[in-house]
């Protein structure tokens, strides 16, 4: 039986005059894309044009919904209450779903962006909340996180599809979490120590944390970047070693149940 | 025969810890609410709440998408281009379906808000673009547009069911355009007047003109406001005296087909 | 010797077409101001108006930065850095600054609003990079902080004036701190019991913890609100009662060394 | 005697996690530059930074305000009143201030942006109101607008010094206003021509109009770009070619009397 995988790309991160990521290059070798919906990143003009490029690419198309910060990207912690994180993530969701539907197709799965991601990973109250507004939308959309994380066990716990997610170039500590970009360590450089990383965490289920232990892991997904030539080139790398070891890339529909 | 009239109103325009609008009064006496969609005014969750409050009353639930201009309440005019026309309303749209679809409930109509409703009552190309946008999404949704406009026509060029929305507290020129508030008698001052004018465009389908000529209109909704207390007592006579000579008021998809 | 206080309220915080605050009527009582600045609330035309008000009035002009969250009015805690909480002070110091230097006024005070506020009350590390900030602007600005907090003592270790703000309706810790609104008890409600520990703060430096035990505090300023009627009387009442106890009420410029 | 012009570069574009423009390498050739006020473009970490490159290259440092509109860059057209036009200037100003004064340096210019520049070109009452803003904040400020427009003389008619800016790239009509770029012909796209009808602004005052007709034309200051090497080369070329003709490059409080 051959094992699947998902590769997936935080995309659509333009915003009016502004420019970021290789879109148009990335989208060749994920599978599915997390497209900014416009408040930490991204607006209308560019959700419309990067849903054409991911159905051109038969990518799945997820929304990447984020806090109301533009000016930090979304990467600030806010202390945002469990009514506005649901309906901050219902009102952008809801905006990506419309320009999905203009173009027939449907939200594959959903992944929160920066430190909304973060914190939904470590605290349940939000996490479960953010997902009981994803069902009541659309009980079909899966809820990509953290492997192992409080959003993947929230997403359960309502009844929603989830992907797990890992990271080719981040350090893990020995309970799954991602060791802290402040230590030293937390990014792995050595691209080859990576990918050797990734290809053990889907065909093994493991990975070695920081502390020397292996522990277990599920990876449904692995996150690429694609913000300049050289982070290209390691997906076109990721991508081609997975294949070269009998793993196969589809959007997380095909596989996930 | 009954005649049946819709009775809208714009709600929904508070934005976080500001508010704006005696929504939860005025829900109880029109059909029909545009609700704001995050640009020019409202959150989502002001968003979630109204919708609530519209389905509590039974209430034809629309979106109201407007001009990116908080500061400006969406009343500037600002010289977006087609492509941002088409996608701005997509976005509002769809983050307020988002929200009635997380309850059960869809969108029955939407109505530009501002300045865009204005620009796109005059502008034929803007309006089909903005029409087909919405059209692509969800060709149900019916179009409220100022009465004879170029909204109008456009809404039923690509396809869609429109309804002609009137004021009751406006002069219009002879050509059916609003008088522009720049000039004197703009505003129907005159309560008594403005309901006598709205009884005869709903019953005869015409309004005399401010040069004095008769016109022809065509009143699917009457547009009421709930800012205070007094547009609402204006709200409640306006009801009464319609329900008094036989005019029954109902949402607008009972009766647009 | 006849002690002097000031009174201080938050204004200038309405918004575009949202207004907030009865700011014409409170700045009749207060003898300082703090004007939001664009940022968490108020506008261009909004802080133009509010400083002619202030002027008319007599009153100490205050600038009043916050986070930039209009949508949670600056009341949420947001993950900046040092360098932003630095230039984030600087941009809206500068931009009342400009207004006050329009109409030949000099910025009396600043006072950091809400989370920002609450944060560099205890964070010394932030609260010292802003007075820095503050100093290379204009080292004759007077930093309005909690009383007896860390916001004070960097105001002085790099050299600027400060002034001890104390609040007539809150409770407070054994520590100087204020007792967070989650806790029974944070805010005094009895009006009389409010006034009588604002005279003791005022004439004898001491007030009464949440635990009974009394504690020292200096209260050079004291915040009162403005944003309704029965607000409004309350500052009334305590200006009238500080005045019947031989107190002054005079803008911080005119007795902070 | 000697000729004297100004090179002007729009720098300070970045806003949070997105980079615009060279402007480290731009601000090596020119002599003055228009700095991103926070509305259309750049933010207060951004203002900060480039003031201090300015400094280090003995820059004369510009405000450069426009519309509220980040999504259009500002580029927009915005139906704004007279005193929102004065007030979102006089705010703009001042932040830019702050940060200048707060390293010990004055405002040596301000240019409007985009479409708030273009407006004020052929609007003289809005001309006229945002010069008596920043008379009102600093009658030492030069403004700088395009050659013999309306904000030139709105700016002379309320004691401000003016400079008159040219454009390298761009047609001009015969009546001194730029070709639209609608119009074939509107950029000039043969740099050696650019280049000769840039020595012949500066050095005899005038230029051929689009209808093959000489006409008269001040050039105190010279608009070139950064955002890309080629045109950053252009820069270099422009810069080279006018000292080789004996014309000196200054900033405008050099030469502006």
């Amino acid at each position: 039986m051959s094992i699947v995988v998902d590769l997936n790309s935080d995309v659509g991160e333009s915003f009016g005059n502004y420019k970021i990521g290789l879109d148009e290059e990335v989208l060749k070798y994920v599978s599915s894309v997390n497209i900014a919906c416009g408040w930490h990143a991204g607006d209308p003009v560019i959700m419309d044009k990067t849903i054409d490029i991911a159905i051109k690419n038969k990518l799945g198309i997820g929304a990447h919904p984020g806090y109301p910060d533009l000016m930090g990207f979304g990467r600030r912690k806010m202390d945002i209450s469990l009514k506005e994180a649901r309906n901050y993530t219902i009102y952008q969701l809801g905006a990506l779903k419309a320009f999905a539907e203009s173009k027939k197709y449907k939200i594959q799965h959903i992944k929160l962006h920066g430190a909304f991601y973060n914190f939904c990973s470590v605290n349940y109250d939000m996490a479960k909340e953010v997902a009981k507004g994803i069902y009541d939308v659309d009980k079909d959309i899966i809820v990509m996180g953290l492997a192992g994380s409080l959003m993947i066990k929230a997403a359960r716990d309502v009844g929603l599809k989830s992907a797990e997610e890992v990271f080719a170039d981040r350090a893990y500590n020995a309970d799954g979490t991602l060791v802290s970009r402040k230590f030293q360590g937390a990014v792995i450089e050595d691209k080859n120590l990576a990918i050797q990383r990734v290809i053990r965490m889907v065909q093994e289920g493991k990975v070695k944390a920081i502390n020397g232990e292996d522990i277990n892991i599920k990876a449904d997904s692995i996150c690429v970047h694609g913000d300049n030539p050289e982070a290209l080139e390691f997906v076109k790398l990721i991508k081609r070693t997975l294949e070269d070891n009998n793993v196969s890339i589809k959007p997380l529909k095909e596989f996930i149940k």
